[in-house]
């Protein structure tokens, strides 16, 4: 199959079947997608958490405008950006890369410094909205995957952050959350919205081409 | 070839043969990729432009970074999000997909009403970092496509973005420039980074399972 006949498969999933389980091997490969994703510089400013608990995902439920997807997927990913750069965040990436390249030790300094010096002087806010946009593209890049796998997903911003921040207490790790996405398999008879057509803006209202 | 070896087979091109165009077929589809992809609440509130005309291309490059690429590229696409939410943009999209699924004429009023009520009290400044979210993960189901496709291409947002809102006239639009992806075929011979191993936080960092 086509990687666009995957996207124009999947749909935001809004009822999960909360009996069918998804093979750990399916999860492993849209969580690499989002961690093999392209960031800016290649700092990889997020992380991602794989949440199967029951108790928590019931947690969450409240905080998300009680919607019940998140209680009845069989995985629910939280994509968590850093709260600001750091210097050591910084170092500690691109030390890693250092050795992963198999590079000399001052490689990347002249390259790290300019990261420094453009990022440490920006009020954190401004940090903030550049980590979350990074991590917006491993979020296309695991809804992506999931799409390519057959496996259902449903995109989700609707949430209260400062309250998943807590549960998972992120705030103490340099995190806060942006998006979530319960995966797993749709419950069809139930999902209001899985026979609806998918209607986008028109093309040509969306594209324009320079010639 | 499956999705995800086909995200490790991908890298930020540096280095474009700019002899080598591509079939428009292809960028069709990378475009299409763009246009399919999920945004909250359905409102897609961006644009995609497709530039292949080569005295523009030029213009940009010194607005970013003076990075050849954007000259060198086959197509170079910009996305571009609203500058803010307005009554207008989502009664347009509604009213559209109102009649694309062929639905009662008030089928989204009381929607769309919640969308505006939530939406139009905000500052414009945060309705942008909003709707700014949304272009991202376009842009990753666009590099996500244009892998699938074997097709090499450069997520850029290191660019002077009031430049090239004006050279594009976006400010007209309601439009500004978030992220740009030159399209193309590698210049292997002459791209430094080609070879260069993938390298990616731990996973163990990056990941956190709560079962």
């Amino acid at each position: 199959m086509e990687l666009l006949d995957a996207f124009k498969w999947r749909y935001a999933t809004k009822k999960f079947d909360s009996n069918k389980k998804l093979d750990p091997v399916l999860v492993d490969k849209i969580v690499e997608a989002a961690w093999i994703a392209p960031t800016s510089s290649g700092l990889q400013p997020f992380e991602v958490f794989v949440i199967t608990n029951q108790e928590l995902k019931n947690k969450i439920v409240p905080f998300a405008h009680d919607q019940q997807i998140v209680a009845d997927c069989s995985h629910l990913l939280v994509f968590a950006a850093w709260d600001n750069y750091t210097a050591e965040r910084i170092d500690q990436i691109y030390s890693h890369i250092t050795v992963g390249r198999d590079q000399p030790a001052d490689r990347y300094q002249a390259y790290t410094d300019r990261l420094k010096s453009m990022y440490l002087g920006q009020p954190e806010e401004l940090n903030f909205t550049h980590t979350a946009r990074q991590a917006y593209i491993a979020f296309g890049f695991a809804i992506a995957e999931a799409a390519s796998l057959k496996v259902d997903a449903t995109p989700m911003e609707g949430f209260i952050n400062e309250e998943v921040d807590n549960l998972l207490n992120l705030k103490e790790k340099g995190l806060k959350s942006v998006t979530m996405l319960p995966i797993g398999y749709r419950d069809e008879e139930n999902d209001w919205l899985v026979n609806l057509k998918k209607v986008r803006h028109p093309k040509e209202k969306f594209i324009t081409e320079i010639a």
